[in-house]
């Protein structure tokens, strides 16, 4: 019998070649199954599910992972009997305990905030109802944070948000993102994208907000990198609409650096939904 | 004729032996006095007068600095000839551009957000009525963001910040901070403390906001050190005001790792008073 435990982590991608575990490369993937095998004293480090398979350099505060593990195991580090209630993750205790455990095991650029058996029929890739990324940029020399250049692109120009604001209410709804994806053989290009607009934060840092119920490879930075030449003037505000609608990558779009990025939240529905949502977005997607 | 540049600045100080140069450590000092004397075409790198030294490891967001170039390399810089309006930094655009090069001199953990003719009789250190330092602490795991660690203690303990707070209270006003202080030999530890206190921000995070006219050697990582037991507690809230009436070093009083620490802001009187208020300071601090 094995239990699905769900994991539910942060990260800084600066020193990872992304989520995705690759020969020879540090990934997160790889750094989160080796501490979970370690402190589960698996034979193996298990095989993991992520939300978002965030790219080399970008950063994540609410990633969602899940991994099918013996569940003896669970129960030996949990501290309770195979099949019981506890062993299933009802014992709150032994479950901090085993979270505090992974939490020493893994360096301090991965933080775990959940570590715990998952509720029936959860998938953390294909239960997921959307998915939210942020990107900062800092456009003004004079609120450059020095303590905040991991994860603030600073930009040599000011930023119009509003216009930019308005160029990305025409991308909103369902549509085909080819020209924000890089192509993948025999995978659909259309999302929808349920949320894209820009807010200045307390420290006059632009911040985009950016929610679809899943992301193609490169879209966010794809997507920011549409607006930014509109917010600059340089591009007109229906310029990214019109890119759209042509529905092939332009070249004319450049996909901003990893750095801003920042996968925030993997939204997930009620329990009883789970198995349902998943079997839809498998039938979507593949 | 010398002209004295006011330089406002902010760094990470992770990879910094501190603010004060010394031999073979990479200082902010240093660094800076560098960038400056490239810019300016000067012979040697110009001496730096700063508002807060800061320990290894320690951060600034509001940092300010001065120093004393001769009025022609200034005007060369900035492209205006020497003793006009233009050469003392009237001419805005110059001053930008200039600013531009430093920032392009300096390596990405400091950045330069002001760097023109200072007002007449600007001190950056005697000037200052006060300076504010922030200090943060996580003390929930759940809420361990990675992309903050490096400005951010992670505390294994929950921390009440109530009964910090009541303690911090009996620390106000101006007092002998002995307690608090690595002694220097001629040096008074007589320091007011205007405001010590505890907020939790967005994320959850226990920020506390710590202003003084001055603080001595350590005084902030002491009182923060002075309070967490406090916060745990392990100590009663009236014991950090018992340490500082003994004022003698207790070993009690853990100093808080630097990289928690943060000086926000120096503030300055108006223009007008900044001679007099060096004065007084000097007469009160030597």
């Amino acid at each position: 019998m094995a239990v699905r435990i769900q994991i539910d982590l942060s990260y800084d991608g600066t020193a990872f070649s992304g989520w995705a575990a690759q020969p020879g490369r540090r990934t997160v993937e790889e750094v989160l199954a080796l501490a979970v095998g370690r402190v589960l004293r698996l034979a193996e480090p298990p095989r993991l599910t992520v939300a978002g398979r965030t790219d080399a350099g970008v950063h994540a505060r609410g990633q969602v992972a899940h991994a099918d593990v013996p569940e003896d195991a669970w129960a030996a580090a949990t501290g309770a009997g195979p099949g019981t209630e506890a062993g299933r993750g009802a014992n709150a205790n032994a479950a901090g305990r085993v979270r505090w455990r992974l939490a020493r095991a893994l360096p301090p650029d991965v933080r775990v905030r959940g570590f715990a058996p998952a509720p029936d029929g959860f998938d953390a890739r294909f239960s997921a109802l959307w998915r939210r990324y942020s990107y900062r940029i800092c456009d003004h020399p004079a609120a450059a944070d020095p303590l905040r250049r991991h994860d603030t692109l600073w930009h040599p120009r000011c930023l119009d948000l509003a216009a930019m604001n308005a160029a990305a209410a025409a991308l909103l709804g369902e549509h085909d993102f080819a020209a924000f994806c890089r192509r993948r053989e025999g995978a659909t290009t259309v999302r929808a994208l349920r949320r894209l607009d820009w807010q200045r934060d307390a420290e006059g840092v632009a911040v985009a907000s950016v929610v679809a119920d899943a992301f193609c490879h490169n879209m966010v930075r794809a997507l920011v990198g549409a607006l930014l030449p509109v917010g600059e003037g340089s591009r007109a505000p229906d310029w990214p609409a019109a890119v759209l609608a042509a529905a092939v990558r332009d070249p004319a779009v450049r996909v901003v650096p990893p750095h801003g990025l920042c996968l925030e939240e993997v939204r997930y529905p009620e329990p009883g939904r789970l198995a349902e949502r998943a079997a839809l977005s498998r039938r979507v997607r593949d």
